[in-house]
């Protein structure tokens, strides 16, 4: 096992009815706020008028940037750093999905300074202070809420990367699964192709964590019982629940603890038809992780047996293989590009934006030869 | 699912060699240190001497309260208090096992307003603040070094009572899996017997969790897998921390939350039996729940048979009872009174000190008959 240190510091408080607590916790920071929202879903279901109660029973005042994209991009961030010194806002609350998380995280970095999100996320600029922030999550996925990572795109570069800084935890963290209820069924499917991609990918970094690889199984395994009882079921309360904590789960620190590093290369992979085609995250992981793990069937054949034996009580790489593109079928999640609506035609830009992004894994690395094979596994 | 808060602030190092940030981490605290440890196995071993050369390389003045018993008393909780605060320690520094960090945490809760420990446990006094305490493990077991439970007994009134406050989440605990190579067998063992039932109790509680469930099982699994090897193989650095990261996930929250309570009848059970017969906690455990199981045979089969299912693939609840009495036995840890050397003729003694202690589970409630039953079934 390698050297690790634990120190989660963002409080998450769970349940039904959770944000009744919002307003007063968010004063707790200030009462000058940004609110960083996405595409208006939060004003058709009930949620936005919820949050904003809370706010003004604080005596808050409220600087609002909503049209954060699904994909979400740093000129988007830019833009609601300019909002935020403007109005000196003391505190970011950002109810939505991983992308307006995500951008608020870059946010809360930028405000201090006044750093451009690019130079931050690029490393160029190198903040050493953060705004508190506080999420109110909507959609169970990315896992953003526990964490210290985010991912955006540059629109103008046409590069999508991830980036990680403990500042950038969040102070606190709102999740109440009937939030959730209103999340139609393929967006739904997609956010449990994304947590079961996280286990996943830290399963595959290096290093001998037998405890983690353990919790690996137990958030995979909630998402095969309950996920396409969900999918059939989308109001249940308690399917909401347990799928919104599991996502959490899958990337909030516990599936990594001890091994040297994940390895991402399936991310890197999907980021890149997400960029080319804006298409949702999920979608493009259940696509690219059967290809990735056709690929890696030598490389990493103990390991997806070793998956294979604990998930699905199978014994060989096929049949591993196998149960993984049922699983996702199951949840009526693509496997094959031409689900995406994607054609063969259109592979030597796929290919040719994965070199440039220079899209590999962490533990096990990508080739350029490599790249094309997956590429060409992924159509089928 | 119940509704939860996770905020778990403490900060965990883990590996080789991480003491040697612990100077540096202190002082962020203060200068003034109380040094609580126990019986002087840290002297033998050489720990003492690598923590007082960090104190003392980062100009640390150190006050010291060794002697903590491993059945822990209030009595040197309340002159490990008068010592602080004569000394006006600003931190506290815990080396041991669960006994001195649990001892170490009710001295940092009385130290501010010198209130006696006993009337702290008893919540007769109500303390407002804490110092900060900073642990050095060198005992796998417990689970208090990420927690904010301390069990502590009272000489006096011939009680032993758990307490929990957040107050006593440690700042920082180091857990070096190398300080833990010379504790021998027993103890290494009974350690195992004791993150087994943390889980269970966990397990036992009440609500629908199923998350938390998997993660029962995934630590109980580990030690199964694990721990045998360790017993045969104790200055194994891997094993050692295997087990160490096992046991800190066992009571750290992870196992708990979404549910309504955890149960902690067995705890209470072994509780006086250490209180009678100054035992290993590990070994009564390792009696008491066999004998608790056979008891919620009815009341709990279904629980029981899902455990039985998960960790042994087993069928019944007869099956999964044996299969946890050969889990212990295996792991050398004691089944049967007659193995902790009591005879038959104690049980009215060990029956009325359960009753006067109120000894119940907060789930499956234990009255004073079920109490006389699992007495005799601990007698085989």
């Amino acid at each position: 096992m390698e050297n690790f240190i634990i120190h989660n510091p963002t409080a998450l408080h769970f349940g039904r009815g959770v944000t009744g607590e919002l307003g007063k916790t968010v004063t707790r920071y200030g009462k000058n706020v940004l609110l960083i929202y996405g595409k208006g879903s939060i004003r058709r279901n009930g949620i936005y008028q919820q949050v904003t109660e809370q706010l003004q029973g604080a005596g808050c005042r409220v600087a609002e940037y909503p049209g954060i994209k699904p994909n979400p991009v740093t000129d988007d961030a830019d833009a609601a750093v300019a909002l935020g010194r403007m109005r000196n806002v003391e505190v970011i609350l950002a109810v939505g999905g991983g992308s307006v998380i995500d951008t608020a995280k870059i946010v809360s970095l930028a405000i201090p300074s006044g750093a451009k999100a690019w130079d931050i996320m690029t490393r160029k600029a190198k903040p050493q202070a953060a705004l508190p922030l506080i999420t109110v999550l909507t959609l169970a996925a990315t896992g953003t809420e526990m964490n210290q990572f985010a991912v955006l795109q540059n629109e103008q570069t046409r590069h999508k990367i991830g980036y990680g800084n403990p500042l950038i935890f969040p102070a606190h963290s709102f999740l109440d699964p009937s939030f959730t209820l209103s999340v139609p069924r393929d967006y739904t499917a997609y956010g449990i192709a994304d947590l079961i991609a996280h286990a996943l990918e830290n399963f595959f970094g290096a290093g001998d964590a037998t405890l983690s690889d353990k919790f690996v199984y137990a958030v995979i395994k909630e998402a095969m019982e309950f996920g396409p009882a969900l999918l059939n079921d989308l109001n249940n309360y308690d399917l909401r629940a347990k799928i919104m904590y599991a996502a959490t789960n899958a990337l909030n620190g516990l599936t990594a603890y001890g091994r040297v590093s994940g390895d991402w290369g399936v991310h890197d992979l999907g980021h890149i038809l997400s960029l080319l085609y804006d298409l949702p995250h999920g979608a493009t992981l259940s696509v690219a992780y059967p290809a990735w793990l056709k690929l890696m069937r030598q490389r990493a054949g103990d390991r997806i047996t070793e998956l294979g034996k604990n998930l699905f009580d199978v014994k060989t790489v096929k049949e591993t293989i196998a149960a993984f593109e049922d699983l996702f079928a199951e949840l009526s999640c693509p496997v094959r590009m031409e689900e995406l609506n994607i054609g063969e035609h259109q592979k030597g830009d796929i290919v040719a934006l994965m070199k440039k992004n220079k899209v590999n894994g962490m533990n096990y690395k990508l080739s350029e030869p490599d790249i094309e094979n997956i590429v060409d596994l992924m159509f089928g």
